[in-house]
């Protein structure tokens, strides 16, 4: 799946239930920050080494998906609000940090 | 470009930097916290009125796609330590909404 | 109460139940930025209007003042392990801002 | 200084610039997220060891002091806002508290 793809799912979606009215630029940040904040919910306690020992159990490593997926979800619908082209975004984005922080001759 | 795609180039980016010993679980998670609310301060103090008007500016628009695209780019690296397909991740998840929303026999 | 006594009342709240070990400095910021994700869940699909409505019933009230007092709770507790006293920092940013945003000579 | 002496000097302070009018629940919110978000960033990239030697240094304190404040100034004006008494709140979550995780008889 590409972006364009995902954005195209999650705009028919939300049309096919008549949820356009919801997704306020305001809202749909609002609804990636909540979504990140049950994100990081599963790493409130838990050390690096825990977390990585613990994503090995399959059903956690599923929740957490979840949570990174619906964070990617609503910044989607966010972009596709304000006719950002995520794809176009992100590689304008790799580009900028490529001129940022050159890549050393030799690999570290 | 899809998610894999994605996925590869940001790891081949940071290891060229050697900075995979920063990108721990907790780290990434609060990276895309810090990215998530440098986006959130475009909408501080604006209504979504102003904020769908100043996107027009190619500019404005530009400072928020690239806030946009930190977060995801963070996630996606999130992703990728803890050995989390994205791809399949959005694909699921698209799928659990499904089954919790279903859409109405007629669209609204 | 004063944040000297709410700061104390944490703390020894936290120690009775042998909870320091717990308490790092990213535990405790990641916990604020949880709490406050909880409090934004509050504010998601609703307008300002609406949300200004559903406080008047107490039981809204309390949810959304709880999530307030957590993150409250939270930086308390930060500020304890940096060696920040919050009622000094308050002071010092409460005067900060009054040079940094001098009063109109006339009220607005 | 107590919550309420907080309070009231922020509802003065914005009041004297005529800044009423942009304090509405969600942008109060999102205020408290901004500024988290930039309390965050100072624990991006370091261990919990390497955040509290920081911290020795008496600038690097202050700026985190400053993020910390700023949370809790907007949150004080959020409560405000919904009409919510935060020094109430406060005590109502530490019984609340008290009563879902109670101390063991002999501290751990």
């Amino acid at each position: 799946m590409n972006f364009r793809e995902l954005e195209e799912k999650l705009v028919e979606f939300r049309d096919a239930r008549g949820w356009a009215k919801y997704h306020t630029p305001k809202n749909l940040a609002i609804s990636a920050a909540v979504e990140l904040g049950e994100l990081l919910e599963h790493f409130q306690w838990e050390s690096d080494g825990e977390i990585l020992e613990a994503v090995k159990d399959p059903a956690k490593r599923e929740a957490i998906a979840d949570e990174i997926a619906d964070v990617v979800i609503y910044l989607t619908l966010l972009a596709h609000e304000l006719g950002i082209d995520l794809d176009e975004a992100l590689k304008l984005k790799l580009r900028k940090n490529g001129e940022k922080y050159p890549a050393p001759e030799r690999p570290p």
